[in-house]
């Protein structure tokens, strides 16, 4: 799997992005190098200083702002093939001022959504040469089209967490006795770059490291009786990203570590199987937090359980309580619950979820029992 | 050159925030993960969707909206010895509302900057949690600091540059015809992963494709007689970034390009050499622009002739037509002219270069001649 997607599915896509910017009295989405250009269009523009702004009005052709010398990359994407005008600018031109032009210079309270991820200095340049234009995150349209995977991410997620299942397979001979997790961290991290485009995060939290959930790797050295938390990434040749969490052990934890563990198995297990159309993001969390709670754990599961996946490791929907929006098939999230004793020892399972038509669909099929290294 | 820099720099940095910040009649800076927080902390966070955001008021201390679950992590981090209150918020608060409160709901008028690279939807809801306040970007501060480097950044600009001409070294043994421009980019990005923490980019412009001076690398097959332009960069572990570009040859190119590539050397090293205090950016363009000029080949170099660079690979001073600041020490940036001509060939030499108190210090120290593989 290293092609982009079909001409048809970004045409797609961006015929629904007019259609639900209507819908929400959107005049235009603009849309900087980042996931959501990437999703619309399949370009894979490196983020930079200079503008480039995909146009798309809720009603009229989509164009494309881009540097005269940026013009040659985004043809050979699959930009090219969308039949989008290119309106170009030259190095000392105020392509913010060419952007107001392109969209007809929008009047009093014209909303104009940017991307969530533009850069806020592009976002304000856009305001100054839009005065009278409302400005809002295009999220509103962008994120509800992103989180409803096609058959074809979906594919590319369960692709993106086999990739990451084989490293996972390999991590096992890396952790020893007297290595650092920085040392651990760089052969994990050559692993993931063999079977991704780029690696996102290398997680190795050994003993009370372990209990920063966020903790990446430090100099600490691996001892006998460690508990390591290995929480790792990366993104494919076509842009989906992986994302997956096991807990190894250095020899045999203490009994009422492995008591605490069965639980967060338990738990983790039961959230997956929990994942169904109609089911809310926050009963998904609920039910890991209500297992972790009849264990007395819930205070030490200090993050909620997930957040979706796609073309960005961290997107809509997020599994957290307060969130009741509900499943639907094709939303791809993670599953993950762990819990953190502060300074002593953490632990974490972390799958990616799709949930279909049915019932859930997992992407990741490693074993969820601890990995004891001997 | 594997640690951060001193505790007292960053107080100094951050201290001069202030009072910039004063004398710009901004009430605070909000800076969150990115090259800004890094520059002010050392805080190397991860940009993602929970709000991380410092807060640099004119007058008084500084402080950190952080995630609790990431408080171990950024006190793990040089921030940790700076002396600066974390206020924590738990998942589902909203740290938006907490930042206003923290900077006392701000009022009427008050002058809010944002890092110029935080993302559009943080920066809309830091609008939203302060409807009162006016929002611009935080360059206008910040760019003032960064483009002015201290003798640390310069040295740690030289260790980069060390590091990409370790690359350069080593290219003329993958560029072999019936090679893929993504075969010769692999191994330049391995190369370039050894000696950095993070491989930027990978250009790899073979032939017709060294036309498009955005052209990354793709399946063309290098032939006999391809001029090949090179482009490449890094992330060394203490944050600073290389860029420097070499062209080669697969055996001896026809006459014409030698006698354009020739001037190009000229046009370069003349740009390099006239680099000193008080010379204007848009100086330093037109001393390359008019070299290349006298030999009608102005007309093929489509860009500006360089870019500042630091904790990112873009950022001020660019020296470009119409930027008339005025070249002081420490100010550090690419050299870089090149001609294109459209479907045939191009060409590119890029050094960075510092701006000493005496003239050019060059970063780069690789031969400019066009290095001819045979």
């Amino acid at each position: 799997m290293s092609t982009d997607f079909e001409p048809s599915e970004y045409i797609s896509r961006l015929q629904r992005a007019s259609e639900f910017s209507a819908a929400e009295g959107i005049a235009a989405l603009l849309v900087t190098p980042g996931p959501d250009l990437r999703y619309l269009t399949g370009y894979h523009a490196h983020p930079l200083e200079r503008l480039t702004c995909l146009v798309v009005p809720a009603d009229g052709p989509v164009k494309l702002v881009v540097p005269e010398l940026e013009v040659g990359t985004a043809q050979a994407s699959p930009i090219g093939a969308l039949d989008i005008e290119l309106v170009t600018w030259q190095e000392t031109e105020d392509p913010y001022a060419l952007t107001a032009k392109v969209l007809g210079e929008p009047g009093h309270g014209a909303r104009m959504a940017v991307d969530d991820r533009m850069w806020a200095v592009k976002a304000i340049e856009l305001r100054r040469a839009m005065p009278e234009a409302e400005q809002l995150a295009a999220g509103v349209v962008l994120s509800e089209l992103r989180m409803r995977k096609s058959e074809a991410e979906v594919t590319a997620l369960i692709y993106a967490g086999e990739a990451i299942d084989r490293v996972h397979a390999q991590v096992p001979q890396w952790l020893r006795v007297g290595r650092t997790e920085n040392e651990v961290a760089r052969d994990i991290a050559d692993a993931i770059s063999q079977e991704h485009e780029t690696v996102d995060f290398v997680i190795v939290a050994s003993g009370p490291n372990g209990s920063s959930p966020h903790h990446m790797a430090s100099d600490r050295v691996l001892a006998q009786g460690d508990v390591v938390v290995v929480d790792i990434g990366g993104t494919t040749s076509v842009g989906y990203c992986s994302d997956s969490t096991r807990t190894y052990a250095l020899g045999e934890p203490d009994p009422s570590f492995l008591a605490d563990y069965a639980v967060l198995v338990e738990a983790q297990a039961k959230a997956c199987e929990s994942v169904a159309p109609g089911m809310t993001c926050e009963e998904i969390d609920a039910v890991a937090r209500n297992i972790l709670a009849d264990a007395q754990l819930d205070e030490f599961f200090i993050h909620r359980t997930g957040h979706g996946i796609g073309l960005e490791t961290h997107e809509e929907p997020y599994i957290v309580s307060g969130n009741q929006r509900r499943l639907e098939p094709g939303m791809a999230f993670s599953v993950e619950p762990g819990f953190y004793r502060a300074g002593e020892v953490g632990s974490r399972i972390e799958d990616i979820v799709v949930c279909g038509v049915d019932g859930p669909i997992m992407c990741n099929k490693r074993p969820h029992e601890l990995i004891v290294v001997e």
